[in-house]
């Protein structure tokens, strides 16, 4: 059994042999770049952003594995073998990882930090930065899958009113549910924090526009950590220096890594962090992958498969 | 009725006089430098740092009604009548906006916002700043009052292993409790975070000084937001700066406001704010100090006193 492996590139490739020794001896790995690689023997992909047309060179590919929950990084290469199906990246950390980050940045805008951090720097002693308090804030979180209802549950949990938005209805306590193109309006109207937790589709490209982010309260906030290409970020900017949103987090971006010369790292009202919001282990991550081969052996059905008819 | 009111300067004046007249009509409200003001008819002070001497020269005084959690700032003045009761003000926002600031601190934390901040202003894409999970993560709170044990339960309830100390035990869930001089190193032992939520007594003053911060495990954090004397501030900055603590959080100052010249301000791995943490609307205080003057009026017990044996 042989598996090919693109993921942190060759830096990581030592910790990846280690972990598959010992939680799947029988199965071989291969570096994306070996040139003992022979296309023919991989019956397994574990990949971030395969390089397009490599993945279609495999003829005894059974299962490609993303190294993350998402899954575009591998779809825009339209030469992907459209039978062969594809395991999103979902471990138990996920989750948690994501609402870690999204529950602190939300504090964070609740709290103003972006303004605390202002008078510091000017040395300015300002008593009005008093803060909102979370269970007076209002949170729209955009996707309702694995990572939006973990991020829900943890921000109702802090007293936050929550509301999501998915393709289909959902029934999550303490979360009150939109669907569909028409409850995306009901949903975001009045948040004062939108958290964008979407896969990246036609559907849902460019989704957060000049119209959307016009359409938000004044004083709103982004939570940006589904993918960038939802964003109109030149928006998102323009709406910032408005004055009509407060603040955003982002934290993926068209193009990764962010160049230094990009505009974006000194804009004032933006905090940026580079794609951690849920990174998980790399045991968390081989754990994930050696339960997907085993069902795949065992001739049972996969968990998180990518559907293609949605995109996700 | 007569109360004197010195909080919030004579800006505040025309918010608390509409206050206090739609809550109790019939209470006369007068400055604290309100040149009218007839010493002999004052029946309560309501009060934040009042000037040392002056709360003796109110021979019909009755209660001192803290404008603070803290009585610190009344207690200090050696000329108060020992007789009369000095009520803290706690009231149901108080906890709650402490739960909001201490959880928003330590979600920072736990997700290295100070780092993320460095490498945005250094333009740097840093993949490894990935923070710890808030579920393995060891807050230890000093102090489990009212505010102590709002922020203990918040922080459970995000999956912090929260420990707190107290000078009585305690019985609090999700929350392993430690009491006295002999609980307190054991309570901050692998503490990744100390929350300060002490109050300024004999017995707190410079508890947090070198050894203490010694004692603490490498890349732990300081939250202040009990009082300034409990910390030795000389000793938090040369642990910052050995790279022992990895940040604090300081909203607390021994003389208040900061100064601009202040070296506070610009030091890296200080986050400071203006006093913030739990700034309650003077709605909520209002309602506060009419509850517990209709209290002494109706001949019941006082609520919230200040207890001098223990000096808080
Ligand atoms: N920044 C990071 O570190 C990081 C880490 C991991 C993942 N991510 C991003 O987070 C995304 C979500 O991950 P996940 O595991 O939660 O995915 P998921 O379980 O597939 O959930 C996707 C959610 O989006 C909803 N959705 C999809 N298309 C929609 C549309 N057109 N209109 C309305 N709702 C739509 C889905 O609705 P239904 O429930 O009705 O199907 C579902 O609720 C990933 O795709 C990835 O881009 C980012
Ligand atoms: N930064 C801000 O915005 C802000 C706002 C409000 C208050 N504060 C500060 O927060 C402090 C706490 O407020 P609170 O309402 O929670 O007070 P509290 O209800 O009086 O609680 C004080 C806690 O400290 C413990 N304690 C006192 N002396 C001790 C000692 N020598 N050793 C160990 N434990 C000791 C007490 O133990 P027992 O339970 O055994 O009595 C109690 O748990 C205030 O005094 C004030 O300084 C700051």
């Amino acid at each position: 059994m042989l598996m090919v492996v693109k993921s942190g590139g060759p830096a990581a490739m030592p910790e990846w042999r280690s972990l598959y020794r010992s939680l799947l001896p029988e199965l071989e790995i291969v570096g994306w770049d070996d040139p003992e690689l022979d296309p023919a023997r991989v019956e397994y992909a574990m990949v971030w952003e395969p390089t397009p047309g490599r993945l279609a060179q495999f003829p005894a590919l059974r299962v490609i594995l993303s190294s993350a929950a998402g899954v575009d990084h591998i779809t825009r290469d339209p030469s992907v073998p459209a039978h062969l199906p594809i395991v999103r990246m979902v471990t138990p950390e996920t989750g948690e990882r994501m609402a870690d980050f999204v529950t602190a940045c939300a504090y964070a805008i609740v709290r103003d930090f972006p303004a605390l951090r202002d008078a510091q720097t000017a040395r300015r002693w300002d008593e009005s930065l008093v803060g909102r308090r979370a269970s007076e804030t209002t949170v729209a979180i955009l996707g309702l899958g694995n990572l939006g209802v973990a991020c829900a549950l943890r921000l109702a949990a802090n007293g936050f009113r929550v509301r999501g938005w998915s393709r289909t209805p959902k029934q999550i306590a303490q979360c009150e549910s939109f669907a569909g193109d028409d409850g995306l309006h009901a949903c975001v109207a009045n948040a004062d924090i939108v958290v964008n937790l979407l896969p990246d589709t036609a559907a849902t490209r460019n989704l957060i526009d000049r119209r959307f982010l016009a359409a938000l309260p004044r004083g709103a906030s982004l939570i940006n950590v589904g993918r960038a290409p939802q964003v109109d970020i030149q928006a998102v900017v323009a709406s910032l220096d408005s004055g009509h949103l407060h603040s955003a987090f982002l934290d993926v971006f068209d193009s990764e890594p962010l160049t230094p010369n990009d505009p974006l790292w000194q804009h004032p009202k933006l905090w940026l962090s580079s794609h951690i919001a849920s990174a998980v282990s790399r045991e968390s991550k081989a754990r994930q992958v050696v339960k997907a081969i085993l069902a795949d052996q065992a001739g049972q059905a996969l968990e998180h498969v990518y559907a293609a008819d949605f995109g996700y």
